[in-house]
């Protein structure tokens, strides 16, 4: 499947792929799996998303918080692999949502990024197993941090 | 080791399996591991169990949740696979706490699902690694939400 | 590459080992990954370091008691595999802080867990994938939980 392409297509603005960081790495191979550890809702000018869902945004703010998670994510898979068709299908995502304490939407935010990746991958393969959490507090106040796990194919 | 036969002499209601929802799945399958989606405390009825921990319920309260949550994943686990029998061991289980900010007792939450596999699987193959957390939020207020990874056996 | 010369050079006191309690296990062995459950900053005489970041104790405290849940991991992983020379490499760190609501320095708490690991398994093997959040409440009001995934040398 040519998701490289589907992506291309679609004239989004990814984020600059993070850097790895002094003690952690945007993501390691493992075998047949790629570990993504939590990303953040860096706009494409490097930019962060802040504010506490319930407080300072409300959950529509968050789900495009999600949505730009995802991009994150789609960053640091292709500058790590060279490019979306390395993909074989989401494995897992887990959604961390910055949200007052009697928030109960979650999964709606979530989506935000989950259906970012069922445009790309399509149903067959952007469609893994997750989680949808509330949080009491994320670095930097960030709306939304998310990890994920993704199946490779294997050269 | 018939799992399932021991399931069936427990005469426990099992809520209703749930439905893949339109951006993920229960459960996925990825060689001799499969990965379950975060999990919450359907009833048989199909109706969720609600509150907060400390605020709306107590812990022996949040106990039962959570071993709704458990029966929640058996149910996943019996339509995704045919049968317990496919299970040959619990991997991980990740136990997320919906409490109020000064609880201190999320592992004797969780252990109302622990036990529960430990009853179907026994000490060999019911017990993982885990970890127990106490969450700001979670979707539709309910107290407990767990996550799990199962070995299974591959034919 | 001798890792466990090296921890011993640095004459840290470890915490005694986490027992295996009721209905988990603090490691649990799966093909070449180590999987570890969620750990507590556990003293060398066998109590916890206690607080909630932001209201008990600062952020310089949080990340000592990150590098304690970290000299707690070692113990774990020295006591079940029998040194850290069966270690390969860091996989994955998740770190849970147990914050006020408005905290927004969890990387630099958990930095205390996965400066330790760099110092012991080197830039190479001793950085993985990392999320760091904030929880709402953590088991005994600890200030920092973190669950982790080795890969091991297999002989």
């Amino acid at each position: 499947m040519d998701y490289q392409s589907k992506f291309e297509s679609l004239n989004l603005l990814l984020p600059p792929a993070p850097e790895p960081k002094g003690v952690y790495v945007p993501l390691l191979k493992d075998g047949h799996l790629v570990y993504l550890s939590g990303h953040l809702p860096v706009n494409s000018d490097g930019t962060l998303i802040r504010g506490k869902i319930g407080k300072d945004l409300d959950m529509e703010a968050g789900k495009i918080a999600a949505q730009q998670v995802g991009l994150n994510i789609l960053s640091t898979l292709i500058s790590n692999l060279g490019s979306l068709n390395r993909i074989k299908r989401v494995v897992k995502i887990f959604g961390m949502v910055n949200a007052i304490a009697d928030f109960e939407k979650q999964p709606y935010v979530i989506n935000g990024c989950s259906e970012l990746l069922v445009e790309i991958f399509g149903r067959e393969n952007g469609i893994g197993v997750r989680s949808a959490l509330g949080v009491g507090s994320l670095p930097e106040n960030v709306p939304v941090e998310i990890e994920a796990i993704f199946e490779i194919v294997q050269y």
